[in-house]
């Protein structure tokens, strides 16, 4: 399948009746992993790609590097992949059209865009419906079904009160959706009464992010949310565990952490063939 | 401490009576966790990186890309970091002497240099002594005290008889040595026997690869050996802790492997803050 035809499957995903299970990698190596273990698609993740660079998360790492990284993870596998670009790299609309641009001739099929700042505002509605309308009128002009998963961050940062989040999400998300994105991912949500409410009040497929306290994927799915993906998590968990292994390392001098389970480099070899 | 600096201190650290451990790095997130934990230097880990890029093991990462990685892990922290770069990417003298110029200016402090090629073939004796002449040349030259660890294979790859691969690594080792190495890498040797009678045939200091079977650091130090490294062990564990992510996530429909003993985000934030 070509980078189009990609889109236009992935696309289909997010409308098929059942939900979408969407791991994140944040190199090549763990993107192969996921394709492996029979995946239908990936995505990308920017504080995990952000980690195995050795930075904080919040784009601190650059749009060039963020890309080069997508591209990379888009090349080593066959399924379809889609970038998180946190808040497109600047604030101008010209900022998350480029974005969008290098996410395309990255081989992504997608991406993801935050309302957020990096000192965690929220971004005018107007403004980012603007840049959510460039974006799309940008894959239009390529001839690409570049699904763009419109995030919003009122649960995340915890935004005003409590009681007035659900109404401020769901006005977000319905505003980006009539903007023409093709999916609204409302992280930070994890109580299954409010992700129900928010499938019924947001007018396109809900995404929402998977942790401790989330509903395991079946609720989920009986919930009626679209997509459900997993963040950083599975590489915070791989940066626990090397911590686990240094640990043992320096304070027992032994090897268990990086020898039990682990299968032999010839295996890796194999399943890492092309 | 500059790059100079940091060589020499490199250096004395093979010769101080304690055994020096190396972790091996296979991006900058995983070296920063190293660091954290307090170890003294790390190495990287060529197979690892590999891994991490999304390819087998054996010189299918270029010498550039595998520079640009190492590159990447010096930058990120403060610690002297060794370069594993395989067999040098091309058996010419010039190839070698071309990778360690490129160690060098990544800021490498020194570099695992091996003696098989990637069909696992031995190198000639005389052709490897002479690239890692050259290599010490360079070093000289640019008046770094750059740590060249030289690798024989003879126990890794298995060549020839098992009764004949003892005196076969140690002729290699000290023809090496003779030529300017400052450690010796013999991977491959698990038993405390032949561990202990290869620091004494063996004229400079020795490292020795950990693994399932290995004496436990205290053990080595005891026998005499200057350097323990782990190879892609801790990646190849992150990698395994993935597989099992993978399948809960598409047979269980569960996060446990993500979520348990995983601290969150703004952790790991506060630590690689920079």
């Amino acid at each position: 399948m070509d980078q189009r035809a990609k889109a236009k499957r992935f696309l289909e995903l997010h409308t098929s009746g059942r939900l979408l299970v969407l791991p994140n990698a944040w190199d090549a190596g763990s993107a192969r992993i996921f394709e492996h273990a029979g995946f239908q698609a990936l995505g990308t993740t920017s504080a995990g790609v952000a980690l195995s660079l050795g930075y904080p998360d919040g784009e601190r790492v650059s749009r060039a590097e963020m890309l080069e990284v997508a591209r990379r993870i888009a090349s080593a596998v066959a399924l379809p992949v889609t970038a998180d670009l946190e808040a497109g790299y600047g604030a101008a609309v010209s900022d998350a059209v480029e974005t969008a641009r290098g996410a395309i001739s990255a081989g992504a099929v997608g991406m993801n865009f935050e309302d957020s700042t990096s000192d965690d505002r929220l971004v005018d509605v107007a403004a980012q419906v603007e840049r959510i309308r460039a974006i799309k009128k940008l894959a239009e002009a390529e001839k690409i079904a570049f699904v763009l998963n419109a995030r919003t961050d009122v649960f995340l940062l915890a935004i005003d009160e409590p009681e007035s989040r659900f109404d401020e999400a769901v006005r977000r998300a319905n505003a980006y959706r009539q903007a023409g994105a093709d999916c609204l991912f409302v992280p930070g949500v994890t109580d299954a009464e409010t992700i129900g409410r928010l499938v019924r009040a947001i007018t396109g497929p809900l995404n929402v992010l998977a942790g401790r306290d989330t509903p395991r994927i079946a609720e989920l799915e009986r919930l009626g949310v679209a997509r459900v993906s997993v963040g950083s998590g599975p590489m915070r968990a791989t940066l626990a565990l090397t911590q686990r292994i240094a640990q043992e390392l320096r304070e027992r001098g032994t090897y268990a952490g990086f020898t039990e389970n682990t299968p032999p480099l010839r295996d890796f070899n194999r399943l890492f063939d092309r």
